[in-house]
């Protein structure tokens, strides 16, 4: 928590309606504290938890919002098998700062007859947005119920999903929210797979062919480090590097301008099916390539 | 103002940015103070009037916007020739209790770049939906930016506007908002057109014309309270009695149901051309038809 005024809560409120939210933050703001938003689905990793701790330190209150949206998976995907570690996931926010977690159920959420959707035109309709459709509508759906629900101060997200953090930064500004979005860096395993839930669905084959995403990325930053800056060979080199594995099969390997993701640019971006799981990973060439925050 | 905490000002702040709105609403509240939004897009007539001095007298301080907001006009309408008296607005405004005039302008609301639209599908796609393509997606639009921008208890509408204010509740509650909607009667002339800001519009024989439209609802409504219940034959009496006047032409006059403006129900709403200006009204059938509250 920020400065002395905030009182650790090692076990969070846990929360289920928006409205119960509203009073809980209201409450707060009436005493003059700042206030945190970091929206998950849970099954929190060391990335979830870079996240809490930026917004424990930089604001007097987090809340952690867990919640699998349904709006955001596409036909086939793994809405169902996502994991819910519910009480874990409480448990960790409580350690690493949050006095709120906000988990409502998707009835709640979605109730019969709810018919508003918030889309994001153009971010929302490449790359990630061309192979999972619909999917960014649900990402902004989610995200302006959030916003509401908690009206915070701060909101933050992660970097791996590079994209996603863009249409909600467009979100957060064109909707007049007044929130600041943060967006913190990627986290990594030692040996270099970004961390993400749906890693617990490799086994040790598929994992190790899953270390080929930060292996191109690597690549590619390794060459634009020594100099080079032609867009299709930084290209070639992604798909090169990914081609190699056997296991690896590619939705896109692009590089794209970071804020319109359209324009070609510094930013290389991921997305690859390992066997039945779809990894996606970035990294903005001419940046370090992080060793190892976590494992 | 309720009770005693408010001072009225007789001269309301002109807001021109959410951002300053936000500081300046945010400072009501901490000191408890309860905010009301009445959104309009100004050339206020009593009928505004009505919804501010209801905002003023059930919140502590009220913001009224006023926005002739681009999205929610098609090509050919009257974007450009609607109305902008913005001090006499301002006057009037402060005159009923509003503590601020929020005032944006198009260039602050939609910014080079942005891209973010809200859409209330089903109720959008009937009626004026069908008749005013994309129309209410820019009202759900600037409706959740004024919401953000205000952040205000609760927000007014006209009931003249009856399927605009469906959408707005359904918005307000799907998007978690926590937003109070209420909706106030409409208002008419002593003759019984329902005020609007485009009856400026109307010379003297389109002025007569344009009580065909009252007078078709009052015919349905006495043949209702005289114990009508045929759906076809109320209809019918719409119908009859606009096709009378020479200079009308109907978009539609349909009986609904009041929530989903689809199925059959007791609401008649009709929209006419009477020569360049298209006017809407409605009456929920078995309701005294008001007498005149203005003029």
């Amino acid at each position: 928590m920020r400065s002395s005024t905030g009182v650790k809560a090692a076990t969070p409120v846990v929360v289920r309606k928006a409205s119960e939210l509203q009073s809980v933050v209201a409450a707060w703001r009436r005493t003059g504290l700042v206030v945190g938003l970091v929206p998950t689905m849970g099954a929190l990793h060391a990335g979830h938890a870079n996240l809490i701790r930026a917004a424990a330190a930089e604001n007097d209150r987090t809340v952690v919002s867990i919640f699998v949206n349904p709006l955001q998976f596409g036909a086939g995907e793994d809405f169902d098998s996502y994991p819910r570690p519910l009480e874990a996931d409480r448990q960790l926010a409580g350690v690493l700062g949050a006095s709120a977690v906000y988990a409502p159920t998707p009835g709640e959420m979605y109730p019969a007859g709810a018919a508003t959707r918030v889309r994001v035109s153009g971010l929302s309709d490449v790359l990630e947005g061309v192979h999972r459709p619909g999917h960014f509508e649900g990402v902004a759906t989610v995200v302006a119920k959030l916003f509401n629900a908690c009206r915070p101060d701060r909101a933050y997200f992660g970097q791996k999903d590079a994209q996603q953090a863009a249409v909600v930064r467009r979100l957060a500004s064109d909707l007049d929210t007044g929130i600041e979005i943060r967006v913190c860096p990627i986290v990594r395993d030692a040996d270099g797979l970004a961390l993400s839930s749906r890693n617990a669905y490799l086994n040790t084959e598929e994992r190790q062919a899953a270390l080929s995403l930060s292996r191109a990325l690597r690549s590619a930053n390794t060459a634009f480090l020594a100099g080079e800056r032609d867009h299709g060979e930084l290209r070639r080199l992604l798909h090169d590097t990914l081609r190699q594995e056997l296991f690896a099969n590619v939705d896109y390997a692009e590089l794209v301008d970071p804020n319109d993701f359209v324009g070609p640019g510094q930013l290389a971006v991921l997305a690859v099916r390992i066997g039945r799981t779809r990894l996606i990973d970035n990294h903005l060439l001419g940046e370090p390539f992080a060793a190892a925050l976590s494992g």
